[in-house]
């Protein structure tokens, strides 16, 4: 038995999400379904984190243990071979020690949130961005970010449905720019809460066009009422951009 | 009587290019038939510079004579709105003197060509960038950039069927830069001979993976023989990213 670390490209629009479901086809079935045509058969691929449906990912991390002694190149070009010509790519595969778990060995999560912020419909970005017709104040929305920033109890900010034991999480980065109509909104955290990156974009939406001020985040923040969080952003903007792993792993 | 500049985003992939044709939907035609549908019928939409099949654009230009006093904003919105759900948007409309025209008052065309240069396939870009699996060398590619950069007779680097009277033609700037997996080729002119972005990419890129030089480019051009012309670029690469017009006319 290998375990190896798998980096993941995909276009969220076609599945379910990451995860297994009943309903339709997920990112990690469609892997697990590469796997077993390779003779691969009954491999659980195990996700450093969860995408919803319609969210994308630039580099996902996943583990997967395999009987064979694959070398890397041929793992990625062979799983690659049988994905075609899905939306998923593997862009890298690295042999780990079976310790090292994709989910609980990282030590980061970075998403990127992209909203176009204009009149016109998408004609290039549809299903890629949240499309915000209504004028975005990009400084409101980061001074309002910035009071986000930190250990808090986000209760506010997860899903009713969110797994976590606690809501106490630290963000270590809640950054918004602007670069002509491109709104991105850039979170960093050890780890996140369910709907988490999604609930604070939808709130910062709303303090970009006005209906709240920066101080009002900190009032939802404060509440740790699930009932205070504007109502969440869509997941076509969102993109799982990188997980952090330790150096010692050399991936 | 008022004539009306459009600027224009499209995603190339469903249409036979910019021009109307007989074998399927053309950019050019599909604004046709939603202006017909706003009781602007047989108005001839003239672009900046005619896309092939498959090129996108980020800011195509276009001017249109129309019967009625449209505002400015009302006609962005109605053509979009009879456009929908294709991937074209009117990004802007702009009234403007009857002897203003999108294609000869057009002082400046800037093109932007990508490569995404990897082994894997693109799960987020299909069609929306050239995949070139040959590691490219993008130090060597704008050495060879900087040959063509100038006043020259582009012969070799036009397609057959090219209509212009002369191939002699200024190329302001051809920058090569690469970010990650990215590599891109941005091209500058006044105006461009017929394929001359994609003739140049496909030229670039042969640089890139070694079986050419960078002086080889300007033996290349020399020859003034389009049958000494790399393969072309192929059109997914290809954007149209702004057309430029003299300040006075206020756009």
């Amino acid at each position: 038995m290998q375990r190896f670390f798998l980096t993941i490209e995909y276009d969220g629009k076609p599945y379910v999400g990451w995860q297994r479901q009943d309903n339709g086809p997920s990112i990690q079935g469609e892997i697990e379904k590469a796997l077993a045509k390779l003779g691969e058969t009954d491999k659980l691929v195990y996700g450093a984190g969860r995408t919803d449906a319609g969210v994308h990912a630039l580099a996902q991390v996943a583990h997967v243990d395999l009987d064979r002694q694959w070398s890397e190149l041929k793992l990625r070009e062979a799983i690659n071979a049988m994905l075609r010509p899905q939306p998923i790519a593997i862009l890298a595969v690295h042999k780990v020690d079976p310790d090292t778990h994709a989910r609980f060995s990282a030590t980061g999560r970075h998403y990127l949130y992209r909203i176009i912020n204009r009149r016109p419909f998408l004609a290039l970005d549809k299903g890629m961005a949240w499309h915000v017709k209504t004028p975005l104040d990009e400084i409101a929305m980061n001074e309002a970010a910035r009071h986000l920033v930190g250990y808090h109890d986000f209760t506010t900010f997860r899903s009713v449905h969110c797994q976590s034991k606690s809501a106490l999480k630290t963000l270590d980065e809640l950054l918004v720019t602007r670069q002509g109509d491109v709104v991105e909104i850039r979170a960093s955290a050890r780890s996140f809460l369910h709907n988490q990156v999604r609930s604070l974009a939808g709130t910062l939406k709303r303090v970009g066009e006005g209906a709240l001020q920066p101080e009002d985040v900190l009032t939802a923040l404060q509440a740790r009422d699930r009932a205070a969080c504007p109502p969440v952003a869509p997941p076509e903007g969102l993109y799982l951009v990188k997980v952090d792993y330790p150096r010692s792993l050399n991936l």
